[in-house]
This record gives C-alpha cells, sequence and structure tokens, in this order.
C-alpha cells in the first residue's frame, strides 16, 4: 500500500488536526484554490460542479413554489445602507467600497452587495402599487463580498456565491409562513441531497440577520462537534418595509406597509458537506451532490476485452443518468483507486479479466469501504441502488452520530465537559442577553438553536426560571 | 381596439423613432428596470428567465466540448492589468476601483473584473505543469464591470452578466482551432435559438481585443439597419502566456509558453433579440428563447366548460415539454390579447364556447400576426409543429430583410447612401489603418468584419489595391 501511503500522507490526520485535514482536502481534492487577494477562493471544476448540482436542486424547489429569478445590481450607494439602522450597524465593518470609476472620483462611494435587502428593497418600493400586485417573490443566485480578518474556504471569505430570496406580502401571517417555506426547503436539501442532518429553529435576538424580526436557521454537527450554521430565513416584519418605503394600496383604500422576508444559502455549505461525511481518506460525497457518482477502474486494462467490458458499463450507467466516469489513465490501479477515494467518489467497480470470466464486478462503497462482487448482467441497476442505498446510510450515520454527540447539560460544568467532548449541548435559558453572553464568554460556544419542541426548568447561566431550551455548540 | 390602441400608444413607433422604441419596449414588457447607480440595470424576471435558457444553451454545448464551469475572484489587483501593455490601455478607462474595505484603505487598489485574462492567467500559471495538464478548457459565468458614459439596457450596461471561457493549449493550431470552434458554437445558438442571423469573421486590428493577437466576432442586423457585435472570441497567441507566465514542461523537457484563447457573450444577447425580431406592438419572441411559448387565451371563460377545455390542452402542452401559460385572470380578452402580443409570446390559442362545440381553437402566431383554426383532437402536436415553423420562420425572415439590405459600394457616395438606408454595406478595403479611420470619420460608421468568403477590387477610401473585403455598418 505504498501509493496509498503517498496520497494519505498528503492530508492531515483528521483526528489530531482536523483544521490542517480540511485545508488539505479543499485544496488536494482539487475544490478550490486561493485567490491572489486575501480571503478571496477561486472555486476550481470539481467544487464548482458540486455547487452547480446544489443549485439545481434549490432552484427547482424554489420555482415550484413559485419564486422567479431576477438579477439585481452589485453596486449600492452607500447611503441605502444608513436607512436602516440595525442593518448599517451590523454590516458596516465587513464593506468593500467603491471610490474611483471610470478614471474619476465618485460623488457617493459605491458599496458592493453584502447582501441586497437594501436595493432589493428600492425597487420594490417602485414596482409595488396595489394588493393584486402581492406576493412578490424572488430570488437571485449572485456574489456578494463580506471583508472578514480570518478566512476559510468556503466557510468564510471575502467574497462567495450564494442565492438570496427576498419576498413582499400583504401580511404578517404570510411572510412568516413563506420564511418557515424556505427554511423547510433548506432542511430538504440539505438532509436529502448533502446527506447532512440539521437542526431548525429559531436564532437568538444576538445572532440575528441585522434588520431581521426574526432570523431562523439550520445547524449541521460536522465531524469536530462544531456547529455549522448553514442556511437562514429571515422574518424581517416591516422594518425594512418602513425604511424603504415598500407601500401598497390594499383593497380596502388604505396604503399599507407590506411584510417582507429573506433567505439565503451559500457555497458555504461544500464547507459543510465535506466536514460532514470527509474522512482519513479525504472527501466522501453523497451520490446526490457527487459531480462523478462511479468510477469505473479496469484492472489489467490491456487484456482480453477489459476495455470493451469496461466501455459497456459505462453507457449502461449513462444511459440510466448515472454520472459515470470511465478512467483510461495510464496510472497505477493503486493510483487511481486512491486519487478517486480521495475525491470521494461514493461508487467504484473494479473489474479485471477474471471477472468477466466469472460475469462479475466488485462494488467498492466509499462511505462504508465494503467490498461487495455484483453480477455484470443489470450491474447498471445494481449500481443504482447503491447509491441510493449510500445517500441513505449516509444521512442516518451522520444523523446517529450528531444524537451520540448530542446531550442535556444542567449546570456549567457539565456543559464545559460536553462541549470539549465536541459536543451539541441541550440546556434551559432564561431568554436574558446578559446570560447567552455568559455562555459566549466563559466556553467560547453560542447558542445555536432556541428548541421550539423541547423545554427546559431552569437557566443553566443564572438558574433562574428557564424560558427556553436552547442549543448550544462551539461553532464556524 | 380601443384597448389596443391604449397598449400601443406606450411604445413609440418603431419605424421613425427606434431608440425611443427600444427603451419602451424593454421597460414596459417588464424585461428590465434601471438600477440607482446611473447605467446600471436590474433585469426582472420575464428578462432573466430569456437569459436561464440562453445560459442552458450555450452551457451545454461548452460542456460537451469539453469545457469545465469555475469561478474566479471578482477582485483583482490594480497591478495585473499593467502586466499586458494593450490590455491596460483598453481597459484603463472603464475600471471601477474598490480602494476601501473592511474599514481601512487597502494597500493597493482592487479592480471589479471587466473581464477576467488577468487572474484567471494568474492561477493557471500556478496550476499548469506539464503537457499532460493540456489542454486547460475553462468557463465562468459571472458579472463583470464596465464604467461605460452612455448607457442602454443589455447593449451597454456599467455592470452585465455573460460567460468568459478561457483555455491554454500547447500549440498554436489547437489554439486557432478553439477560438473558431466557440465561435460556431456562438453562431449555432444566436441562429438555431435567438433566430437572430449572424455574420462572422475577423475584426480589424483597431476593433480587436486589447491584447488579442485576432479577435473574431459575430454581427448581426437590427431592424434599424444597425450592427451589433453579439459575440467574440479571441485567439490570443502567447501574448498573455507570456505576461502571466503561463508555462508547462513539454514532452521534450523543454519549457514552453503555452497559446490561450478567451471568449464571450452576454446578456447584450437579449437586446439583439429585441431588435431583430420586435415589431410596432412590442416584442416578437423566437419559441426556443420564450419563457412563454403559448399563452391559452379563454374566451367567454366563465360560459360553460371553456375553462375546463383549456386547462385541459394546458396540461396537454406542459406534458410535451412546451412552455405554456392559462391566462385564467379577471383582465378582458382584448387586454389579454395586447398583452401577451407586446410580451413576444410566440402562440397564442385562442377558444370559446362556440369552438368548444365545432371542436377547435384559434392559432395566433405572433411573428406574421396571421390566424387560423386548428382541431382540439391533437392540438399539442399542432402547437409544437407551429412553434418550430415559427422558429424557423423568424430566423429566415430575419435572413432575408438582411440580404436585403446587404449592397455593395464602390465609392464613397454609395457607401454614404446606403449607409444612410440602413443597410450592411460590402466594399474593399486596402488593410491601412488609416482608411479605417476615414469610414469612421466620414460615415459614422466602422468596419465589422473582415470576409473570409469574398475578394474586392480596390479600397473604397484610397483607391489602392484591396487587400480584403469587408462589411461596413452603423453599430451599436
Amino acid at each position: 500500500m505504498a501509493k496509498q501511503q503517498n496520497f494519505v500522507e498528503q492530508i492531515a490526520d483528521i483526528e489530531t488536526n482536523f483544521p490542517q485535514w480540511y485545508t488539505d482536502v479543499v485544496i488536494k481534492t482539487g475544490l478550490v484554490d486561493y485567490g491572489p487577494v486575501k480571503g478571496t477562493m477561486v472555486i476550481k471544476p470539481y467544487g464548482y460542479a458540486i455547487w452547480e448540482i446544489i443549485q439545481a436542486e434549490l432552484d427547482k424547489r424554489f420555482k415550484a413554489t413559485g419564486h422567479q429569478n431576477a438579477y439585481f445590481p452589485l453596486l449600492i450607494p452607500m447611503s441605502y445602507f444608513t436607512k436602516e439602522a440595525e442593518h448599517v450597524e451590523g454590516f458596516s465593518p465587513e464593506l468593500a467600497v467603491v471610490t474611483h470609476a471610470g478614471g474619476e472620483e465618485l460623488a457617493e462611494p459605491l458599496v458592493i452587495r453584502p447582501t441586497s435587502e437594501t436595493i432589493i428593497g428600492t425597487m420594490y418600493s417602485k414596482w409595488l402599487q396595489s394588493y393584486r400586485d402581492l406576493p412578490i417573490l424572488m430570488n437571485q443566485w449572485c456574489n456578494v463580498m463580506r471583508w472578514e480578518k480570518t478566512t476559510r474556504p468556503f466557510l468564510r471569505t471575502s467574497e462567495f456565491l450564494w442565492q438570496e430570496g427576498h419576498t413582499a406580502h400583504a401580511t404578517e401571517e404570510e411572510a412568516q409562513e413563506e420564511t418557515m417555506r424556505m427554511l423547510a426547503i433548506y432542511k430538504e436539501v440539505a438532509e436529502d441531497c448533502l446527506a447532512m442532518p440539521v437542526i431548525t429553529g429559531r436564532k437568538t435576538d444576538k445572532e440575528k440577520f441585522a434588520g431581521a424580526e426574526a432570523t431562523y436557521g439550520m445547524e449541521a454537527m460536522m465531524k469536530d462537534g462544531k456547529s455549522l450554521q448553514a442556511g437562514t430565513s429571515h422574518y424581517l416584519g416591516q422594518n425594512f418595509a418602513k425604511a424603504f418605503d415598500i407601500k401598497y394600496l390594499d383593497a380596502d383604500g388604505a396604503l399599507k406597509y407590506a411584510y417582507t422576508t429573506s433567505w439565503g444559502v451559500s457555497t458555504r455549505l461544500i464547507g459543510g458537506i465535506i466536514m460532514t461525511h470527509g474522512d482519513e481518506r479525504g472527501l466522501v460525497l453523497p451520490p446526490a451532490v457527487a459531480p462523478v457518482q462511479v468510477v469505473i477502474v479496469p484492472i489489467a486494462a490491456r487484456k482480453g476485452n477489459v476495455m470493451e467490458v469496461c466501455k459497456g458499463i459505462e453507457a449502461k450507467l449513462a444511459a440510466k443518468g448515472i454520472r459515470v466516469k470511465l478512467d483510461d489513465t495510464d496510472n497505477s490501479t493503486g493510483w487511481k483507486f486512491n486519487e478517486w477515494e480521495m475525491k470521494g467518489v461514493p461508487l467504484r467497480i473494479e473489474l479485471g479479466p477474471r471477472d468477466i470470466e466469472e460475469g462479475k464486478a466488485l462494488f467498492f462503497r466509499r462511505d462504508t469501504l465494503a467490498k461487495e462482487p455484483v453480477a455484470l448482467e443489470g450491474i447498471e441497476d445494481e449500481a443504482e441502488a447503491a447509491l441510493k442505498t449510500i445517500q441513505k446510510d449516509m444521512l442516518e450515520a451522520a444523523r446517529a452520530r450528531r444524537e451520540a454527540r448530542t446531550t442535556w447539560a444542567d449546570n456549567m460544568e457539565d456543559l464545559a465537559k460536553d462541549l470539549d467532548a465536541g459536543n451539541f449541548v441541550k440546556a434551559g435559558w432564561c431568554g436574558c442577553r446578559k446570560c447567552e453572553d455568559a455562555v459566549k464568554e466563559k466556553m467560547q460556544a453560542t447558542i445555536r438553536i432556541i428548541l421550539d419542541d423541547e423545554t427546559a426548568d431552569k437557566c443553566i447561566v443564572c438558574g433562574e426560571k428557564a424560558d427556553k431550551a436552547v442549543i448550544i455548540a462551539r461553532a464556524y
């Protein structure tokens, strides 16, 4: 296994050095590279292909729920940000500013969008006339810019790709329903496509989006026990409607402010996939988002009809709509095995002259590392079934891991112990900001989610009556 | 026809005021709106839906020819632009510059990409090692920024959406083949999907991309006789390879510079569709790129089973993959007719109680304004066939119009006359810059394309021996 050793040596140990393991995996599997400007990333074809699949999965669900895509300008007048007080406070420190263009200094500086509530709100204010125009249900796929001090590919970069949905409604109820509908779609894609189980719920006021009435998020446990905020859906109430004058003439003849929402997920989801499923050999991709779902590796490729049979299998799988690749390079078999394992291809089919004689091939599952002989006759159906099983098993394994590492704590000592063990910790919280800050200060952890299906007796910090049960975790 | 009058009055006369007609059409059909920053546009859902279809058509052809999508950073260090002398000269006046970010002044100003040769070249230089890594075939879908003084939605805006392909090759021949292959794909999409006939060919040195060895373009005649440069493919030779150190170790052990290409089309194509096909009633969309291909308008919708039959037709068309919309709003029939005509929906199906009794419906073709009764039985096949016919006829009509308005000129008087008539004018050119400048100065027209399948005797400006036959036109 000398070859394998070579590969594995490239990747830091996942158990003892998770951060370096992550960096090694994203760089060495060809997902990203660092851009020349500090904090930027280049998304390479293998990484971008995952993003394209995630986009397609989300986009069809957005459209099925009545949303239309549009595109709003990248540059926003600085003055727009000051219209919503919390919003400007939240985003000011992270803005990138254009001061010169076309060889001249601009009269007003322009901000590269960190998010588009302000410019979209301005346009909605212009477009919205009557209650008949509601709801407005739009989404845009775009790049955004948030100048960050500490960056990591996919998880936190100054520029990233995302979608941002922005909707306007006649009533509070409709806007709240929309907020929860989109959160449910995010959860569905996270779990069914990314095989990444998430806990959804309301964020605390401290953690909510700058300018929102309420933010709902989904949190996923990474393999190091830290939480990744993987998507958020904001109920904005009338805050932005009032700041940007988003009004309509109602059926009763009165001018009313609309209720708005916004919601987004980003290329950060790719980081979530990596840290939910990866192992000591590298990436492990769930079939639903794998750019290559099946790789065929011929053994003793030049012997007899091996290549021919492999091509036949490739064609049969492709005809089923499986994303399949036949590795017909001159690399050694060991090299091929290791490369595709590192790249996380869910299923490998191995096939040599003796297998052909016996009318079979070997399936290798990347997630469990299990091998199994499979008859050549009907192999395309077996491959399809195997991919489904892998998809399901990966979600279940991730969920079981999270559940095994989710504990209740009644006091700060247990909380510290559980957090150090890499757990999600459930606890009671009185609801006050002081206790929330104390958790952060003493534990370097945050309240990730307020649980809506569980209750607690007393606050883990102050011991007073608990208003809510929450999940506390260290987070990305 | 009072209602129709109302609609038509919204749109300036196409014959006497083409520029205002264009502005009216793009705004009033809901394709775009003006953004708050001068020179920017908001692409509204109806316009963005066209772009999504164009993207899908191009993207599948890029992938079928071996290209992979990737994403490179928006911000490029200013110093990168100075590495290729012609490139910096060409783009400097149009750059938007970020000088502050994260609350601090940046050590080096960053440019919002006007095009990405410089940053992609930098990454290729890092990635390319051996001849085995070639060719590198990448594309990115993104926004770019060019600060323009005079702007018009889709045609020229400070920010626009496009794709930019960037490839690196071992040999000059391969890079030249790639340049022409992508030009051919652009032509195919322009003609087969947009029904917009184009003339392809080499641009003059004056008109070529800043830093290219040669630029090949496609030019389309708009209804006012002006030419639209609708896409370009650049053979960059080793210019950018030398400026950005894109080198590889060849099989013979020598370090060699790669040959590179770049190619792009943008949301400008939507402007091309509008000005190729639009008429006094508004938009006329070719079926292949129409977000709504068929609209069903019920006549006396509340009578008998009209709505039910209409819904049945909608379902049958949708099952065929036709993008169909049933207009079940409360608007009057006249209003519906006019609205969907203005929005350019290729085929309208009208259907009332008497039609149902007679087992038929009425087809209305947006391109020819022709009406025709069609049997309800098998109407989905008839609709499919009609869309195909419309698509074909629209291309042919546009081509016939262009051919009728393409003339040869032997002298400057004829050239002036033909240009004023709104023609593409073929003429001889000696190949010198002075004569090219003279055309521009005296005629407010430019050499659009050098024809490779025609020759001429003498230069239309100086009368010397003609090196080439060219097309001269006024242009967007």
